[in-house]
């Protein structure tokens, strides 16, 4: 891991960093506390590791909760160059979209399955090099939260990921594959569904939450479509500050 | 309304009253906080005012949210006599619940809506009772909680009184009625379902969630049956302290 640049700001330390092709940014309180948990935060589709709405909330959570919060650029997003396959799904599903194909979903779900296959080991390389910062260690709690693409990447990652102790997902493409992987997630869970989501059927958001394989999960639905989510508290419940423990009184 | 008896405990101060028929309680902060919230608690069916579990969350609400709590004995519950019609709707529900009888739910549901028919111009006149108490008035806002039968009441009483501005249900018995009500409730609401309820088909829960007119609405669903809530803070998002206004800083 080489650090390209450290800044900070507002009580927020900002490393943005390599990993040999992976480009991320890890954001730490000013004086974390011995063991403070890490937060993996998969930035949404369409947008990267430095979008300002993302920025935002990993600063949320560092001065919030004294976390440390890690993102990096999903294949083909940000600083990193598409796959020839990424465009030819892209221009698919971009397509199908437009033309109201009902092969749209598939091919979004096929799009996003094919990042996610380069995503989650590039995550759990990340994983093994954030540990070995001496400021985070192999002892911090270990959270992971994404939407739509970043939980098409977070679900195979926290089924295959025992570090990973706790997980928010939300507005998942249907597919298999994922369904096959919620299966083998047996930590604790939210998962967020808008429920007039014209992208995605409320049938599949149902049944992936139906196959996740933890005791402890929770769904939250709230009307509204995909890009919709309520921001006056309604679906937060203190969720990574009760799993991997805050370290603000806040 | 009659104070039948005020005691102290804890920094909650207990009034008993009566109002005609109707046998109640009201919890209060031992210094309330001028124009502090009302929250109307529905009690679970089976149990009565005073139950243990029932009591212990109005106190929690008094003493972390300064709120007044109230609470009335549903008709045939606790000090309050059961009708002839009652009798038998209990009798035919549990005969068919033994039975494993498919026209349970429908007995089920009838007979909350017979007790609702009661409980809600109650309520309503507790409301009117209240509100003449020199420590709460006209201007507290109100809210209204109660699950399974107590839902079966709150919901017509919510679409009917429009001095209840948010509320929560859950664990609601399939009844076509209750969809109509929902259908009229227009304030902020959250929605309990447990997902693997074996008295109340899930598929009910969720068309009463999309049946209901709130803009401002969220459903909680968490694994479990009939009985059981999560109690980690998994479906806790301070929903009344958002919608009526807090005023403790705890």
């Amino acid at each position: 891991m080489h650090v390209i640049s450290e800044t900070s700001s507002n009580g927020v330390i900002e490393r943005t960093f390599t990993l040999g092709d992976i480009t991320g940014v890890l954001w730490s309180p000013e004086s974390a506390a011995d063991g403070a948990p890490l937060l993996l935060s998969g930035h949404p589709a369409g947008m990267d590791k430095k979008a300002p709405i993302h920025v935002a909330r990993a600063h949320a959570s560092v001065t919030t909760d004294g976390f440390h919060v890690a993102t990096i650029d999903i294949p083909g997003h940000g600083d990193r160059p598409r796959t020839a396959r990424d465009n030819h799904l892209i221009d698919g599903f971009r397509r199908a979209r437009a033309d109201g194909d009902p092969s749209f979903g598939r091919i979004l779900a096929d799009y996003c399955a094919c990042v996610a296959e380069r995503a989650v080991p590039e995550w759990r390389a990340t994983i093994d090099a954030l540990q070995s910062l001496p400021d985070i260690g192999a002892g911090a709690p270990i959270g992971y939260v994404g939407m739509s693409l970043s939980s098409a990447i977070g679900i195979p990652l926290t089924a295959n990921e025992p570090r990973i102790t706790a997980a928010m997902f939300g507005w998942a493409s249907a597919h298999d594959d994922l369904l096959e992987a919620a299966k083998r997630v047996t930590v604790p869970i939210e998962y967020l569904l808008p429920w007039d989501d014209q992208e995605i059927p409320r049938e599949f958001g149902l049944e992936l939450f139906g196959a996740f394989a933890s005791e402890n999960k929770v769904l939250h639905a709230f009307p509204g479509g995909h890009h919709q989510v309520p921001r006056d508290g309604g679906v937060d419940t203190r969720f990574f500050a009760r799993h991997l423990g805050g370290v603000s009184a806040a």
